[in-house]
């Protein structure tokens, strides 16, 4: 368990510094970062969460394709190149040793106020088994005060429709601006 | 003209590598990336732009607030440590050595859809003396492009209502995602 794969993909401590005391109230049975439910834990995205099931969480919330192990290091490695950009939280259980909840926090750094920088949560996904246990709350509850706690002077993300009055216990609302996108390829 | 300050925030290669062919006739004039207009030049954001009035021009789009020079370049490297994420372009007016136009172009990685990328375009402002030459169009489609030669598989941006026709000529649509927002300083 000392192996270079065991490296998180950016430091723990983050976590643990997040003032949980401010949303404490709002979730039932002393959940929180430290304490995610019984034999569950939230951590950084690991080097080798490939082997504890990651990719196939993902794709229950879109598509994943063909991605080797060698893929996955190598995309771990560069997002872990990019200084504070990338936090990818997991929840495990420590149980069946797999990956079972995640979501993206991503940083983009501005010129703009006082060279500040704006957080985007991204790919919030709870494992089958384990959705109704406050988990997809803790994750996103998790990432905005981290996104607060490292400096975003903004935090946004994009969901459906379904989902507004979820997030809009956050703290997020519409602001009035439209989403546009395109693909190249799917 | 050759000191580090002259460096660019990324490679100017990759702006001529675009191919324009396919977007060439929706533009009047033949305007390109590499003839953006009499006295205009389309580059990559340089270090000594703090010099040529960019954060003058950002403070056409938001707040800036107080920006040192140190600030700048600060950020400035911060970004160009982040690999290919960041590609802000600008365009210059070559006689008063200001900078008149600007957008962004941010990239980020993603594990799902085979380890692809999402590209996202940020901050697109053009002087008010040069509204009307088609500068922001050049600047989207020159983005847009761009992004697909670096691989994104999605590009995305949010707007105003004002700006959604403007946006659909460049092939973005509403994807019926709504996008949250909450922020924790202006």
């Amino acid at each position: 368990m000392n192996g270079i794969d065991e490296k998180p993909l950016f430091n723990p401590e983050l976590l643990r510094q997040i003032d949980w005391s401010v949303r404490k109230s709002s979730f039932k049975d002393g959940i929180s970062p430290e304490n995610p439910g019984k034999n569950l834990q939230l951590r950084p995205l690991m080097m080798d969460d490939y082997d504890q099931g990651f990719l196939n969480l993902l794709g229950q919330l879109t598509s994943v394709g063909e991605v080797t192990a060698a893929a996955f290091q190598k995309r771990f490695l560069a997002m872990k190149h990019c200084p504070n950009t990338y936090y990818v939280v997991v929840l495990e259980d420590t149980n069946k040793q797999q990956v079972i909840g995640s979501a993206t926090l991503v940083i983009e750094q501005k010129f703009i106020h006082s060279t500040g920088c704006r957080g985007r949560i991204e790919d919030v996904v709870v494992s089958e088994d384990y959705r109704g246990q406050q988990l997809g709350k803790l994750l996103v509850e998790t990432l905005t005060l981290l996104g607060k706690e490292v400096g975003c002077y903004k935090m946004s993300l994009e969901c459906k429709e379904d989902n507004v009055r979820f997030y809009k216990c956050f703290g997020y609302t519409p602001d009035g601006q439209y989403f546009m996108v395109q693909r190249f390829s799917d």
